[in-house]
């Protein structure tokens, strides 16, 4: 699992929305380079709403070289371009490699207003730039350690922590159920003289059955609108 | 491009936030529903922190019905998954349709606490919903609305807003300089009698070979390994 690093953090309410911003895409690894105001920070914990797993095991280091020095891919994030001379990934694409990257990443992030330094980005072999807005590109110190950690969870399948969306849709009827219910309406139709002039009415009676296809309705939406039309055949509102 | 809907947002500074995570990639089209606080909100320019091509031309609407009138595809999020049986997306696989869909979609969110009400979520076609920690799902109502925008413009791609990362890397050298510099490192090591002994020194020569091949530098990198070697062939510290 990657480490997330803030260099030189500044407010104790970024570090927490950011350990929050790690815990709902499954992270825990957050390290601490020289924060400006020092460690616990009591602003941290209210900003992290209930990230404790991650505000209680943050390490602290003096140098980033410090913060790096178990990792194997040191990542760099700026939504600047810098003069150095590396690759630059989205964080889609750094995730991919994260996931099946068989030693410790780490993934560096600047304080909120100056960013990294030029000495904290020589360490990273490659930079993380967030493709954005140029007209607009005000992405905050947590906002970005989200989008980097909410990537890496959609790669790693296995993480047990990670939810994939649940299909919730029923299955449609079955074709039985489905003539059932346009024989029904044929019914309710012819009687109300819809299908007129004749000429038009194989058109039409096609038109209708497309329409009602359509939906895949399951079965027991299809139970549903049989009760509509029995109810509508009955035309008595008050025995509905 | 797709409409971002808050239905009955509670703070001014949500509503902020969220202008400045759409205009971060590059969407525009905000409606509120019944804000609680009514509109303007005095707190909502300051979170905005510069979004006002998005603050100043919000609209507002009484009900969600009005605000999604003019829309063909309305999709719901929610991250609690409800009893009524809509097929659910992930915001990647939303934007996708989105992006494609010629007709105009709107993204229904909820107040900050309650999230969409069933009437709400009636409306909409479509669940999208965030893959999130199920031990920590604590996305707030900004950040939602940041997920789905990124995702969009991921997806779409002439968006002219949209900034692709740059490939900054130089190509590497050409296979001259690097045989040149390979020559160069060669000969310093056969002083050194690094290519001892000599029966070991055919896969030691294919060993190095690999190394300085392996980093793709680019000519100018090449240049300035020539340069350290040649400091260090000559050894004089004071000439460097």
């Amino acid at each position: 699992m990657p480490a997330i690093i803030l260099v030189r953090p500044q407010l104790g309410e970024n570090i927490g929305k950011a350990a929050r911003a790690m815990l709902n895409f499954g992270l825990t690894d957050l390290r601490l380079v020289a924060p400006r105001d020092g460690w616990p920070n009591p602003d941290a914990g209210p900003a992290a709403a209930g990230a404790d797993a991650v505000i209680e095991t943050v390490r602290i280091f003096e140098t980033t070289a410090d913060a790096v020095a178990d990792c194997a891919h040191v990542y760099a994030t700026t939504v600047r371009l810098r003069s150095v001379i590396k690759p630059v990934q989205t964080p889609a694409e750094a995730a991919a490699d994260i996931v099946v990257a068989s030693a410790q990443s780490g993934i560096l992030f600047g304080a909120e207003r100056s960013g990294l330094h030029s000495d904290d980005v020589a360490l990273a072999r490659t930079i993380i730039t967030v493709p954005i807005n140029p007209a607009f590109p005000s992405l905050n110190l947590a906002q970005a350690v989200m989008l980097v950690a909410y990537e890496y969870s959609k790669q790693q399948k296995s993480l047990p922590l990670d939810m994939p969306p649940v299909r919730i849709l029923d299955a449609p009827s079955d074709q039985d159920a489905l003539d059932g219910m346009i024989g029904h309406f044929e019914r309710l139709l012819e009687d109300a003289n819809f299908y007129f002039p004749p000429a038009r009415s194989v058109v039409t009676r096609h038109n209708v059955r497309s329409l009602l296809t359509k939906p895949a309705w399951s079965a027991r939406e299809i139970q549903i609108m049989r009760g509509m039309l029995t109810a509508l055949e009955k035309g008595d509102r008050s025995k509905i």
